[in-house]
């Protein structure tokens, strides 16, 4: 472990900035968000954990919208002492924890428009003493298009890039792979939700001047959202469609259905531990549909989908 | 431990008794349901487990129906080695294992006619010369309505209980007890996935006599099943119906996914253990919706479903 054993005070104003930062994002994309439908607007749910257990979030949903069909841009602030369930669970070796975070899912009425989700957080454990024993930041996007437009994969991916390479290009590599090992219907041949995107978690500071490189990081990465995300939505929202496309696009939010409530470490974690169920789940699509051993045509527009998923690839 | 270590040939033969009566219940069952619906016919797909896994199974899947929207009538007889995952997950103390069952789904297009689910199911685990070391009955059936009607309740948990009784008047209690308990949504306040029926599993025989009364057993409530909801489909598949009534049946098919993709143990059992997947998921209703933080308004026929759910009723 690099992490020194920090004292409080120094804790305290970390944390505190980076609370901060996760308030002012929610609200820039909130905002965004708003402005781009023009017709839904957000609803704010503040929440706080039950008695005995710190802390709570803001949840702020949106539906029923002329693009954005349903999104949920969720930030929370928690804290407690670490039970038996997580340490069983998490392998977690410590007295108590605080963890913050955004967490979003947007799902687009156009099925030529992708869902997209994204998560940025940092976690510490304390000792007995309330001093640091951990700390790490996690994060990454990724986009679930329900059609493939490889120049919308590119830009997406082309964006996160540029972000990550301005602090080491070895980045981006390993947290695309990791985006795509991670996101697998693994019960699926290891078809991927989507198209990927990036993916890191355990972002460990090995002292105080590398804690503040990785706060800029998760910034700089927080920052570069919406601008990965939405050209895209500006570009297709206004695409015709049909029963055919939105028929697929409910098949393909059945498999993002399975991974989120199969897979989700996130998801599971928060079930576990009677975590806020309205908050978790508001990342599971408005509408999904399941047909019995369902195959898209070879060689459709659909197929095409489904092939980059099985197979995924380098868009930059 | 109450089985005695059978040989391998009164074993067989009781063994092939029983998938002979699955194969037949299931072809009675069918050929009901094709009739009922009058449109739509059951597909059949014939499937083997991979190289090196023994056995197979026979899905059938109706879609699209006239009144069926979806329903899944499945047979599966499978053996094996007992693998580490098992003896891990399933505690198995033994060699090798065989499973023979019927599982059924069936999700009606009319949000007035209830969902049902069904499952008659015989494990056997030997030593490793090939004999007995265990052996169990279990299944059960349940309903799921979108809309509360208190007679078909009553219809529905009346044959099923009058079919228990004539075993063992303490059955129905019991089984009704743990089928309310098995099939909840634990992390939404233990709201149950519908109203209910019987639920039983480790039915051990204690001697070769009490095996063939298990059998039997089992046969009664398997040939009870179309008598118990039939009839309730028949009364309401004609009833009319809008956007309303099929909304709020999206919104609890949703919790049905929920429950079967978090909490049902055939299912994660399956996906763990790399079953089929098409005929494990099968099971997923056709169409699902999530609303954040959704509520029918009190008093409603929606919230009237709803309550029972949240706090079971006795129906007989």
């Amino acid at each position: 472990m690099d992490a020194p054993l920090l004292n409080k005070t120094t804790t305290k104003e970390f944390r505190s900035r980076w609370i901060e930062y996760i308030y002012g994002l929610q609200d820039t994309i909130c905002a965004a968000l708003g402005k781009l439908d023009g017709k839904a607007v957000f609803k704010t749910d503040d929440w706080e954990r039950a008695a005995g257990k710190g802390g709570g979030g803001r949840t702020r949903v949106m539906d029923m919208g002329a693009v954005i069909e349903k999104a949920g841009v969720n930030t929370s602030v928690v804290f407690g002492q670490v039970t038996d369930a997580m340490r069983k669970q998490l392998q977690m070796d410590g007295d108590s924890w605080f963890a913050c975070g955004l967490s979003l899912v947007i799902h687009p009425l156009n099925p030529y428009v992708p869902t997209v989700h994204a998560n940025w957080r940092f976690f510490e454990l304390y000792d007995g003493g309330g001093y640091i024993k951990d700390r790490w930041f996690g994060g990454g996007a990724d986009l679930t298009p329900y059609y493939l437009f490889e120049e919308d994969a590119r830009h997406f991916h082309g964006t996160l890039k540029k972000a990550l390479d301005s602090f080491d290009p070895d980045l981006y590599p390993r947290y695309k792979k990791n985006c795509d090992d991670y996101f697998s219907n693994t019960h699926r041949d290891k078809e991927t939700r989507g198209i990927g995107g990036i993916f890191y978690d355990h972002l460990r500071p090995g002292s105080e001047a590398h804690a503040e490189d990785l706060f800029r990081f998760q910034q700089l990465n927080g920052d570069t959202f919406l601008e990965a995300y939405l050209p895209i939505v500006q570009k297709r929202k206004d695409n015709p469609y049909g029963e055919k496309e939105t028929f697929w696009q409910e098949i393909r939010r059945g498999r993002y259905v399975e991974f989120n409530l199969i897979h989700d470490r996130g998801t599971l974690f928060g079930l576990k531990t009677k975590g806020r169920i309205e908050s978790i789940l508001m990342s599971l699509p408005p509408r999904a549909r399941w047909v019995y051993d369902h195959h898209p045509d070879p060689g459709s527009r659909e197929d095409e989908l489904l092939q980059v998923c099985l197979k995924p690839k380098e868009w930059v």
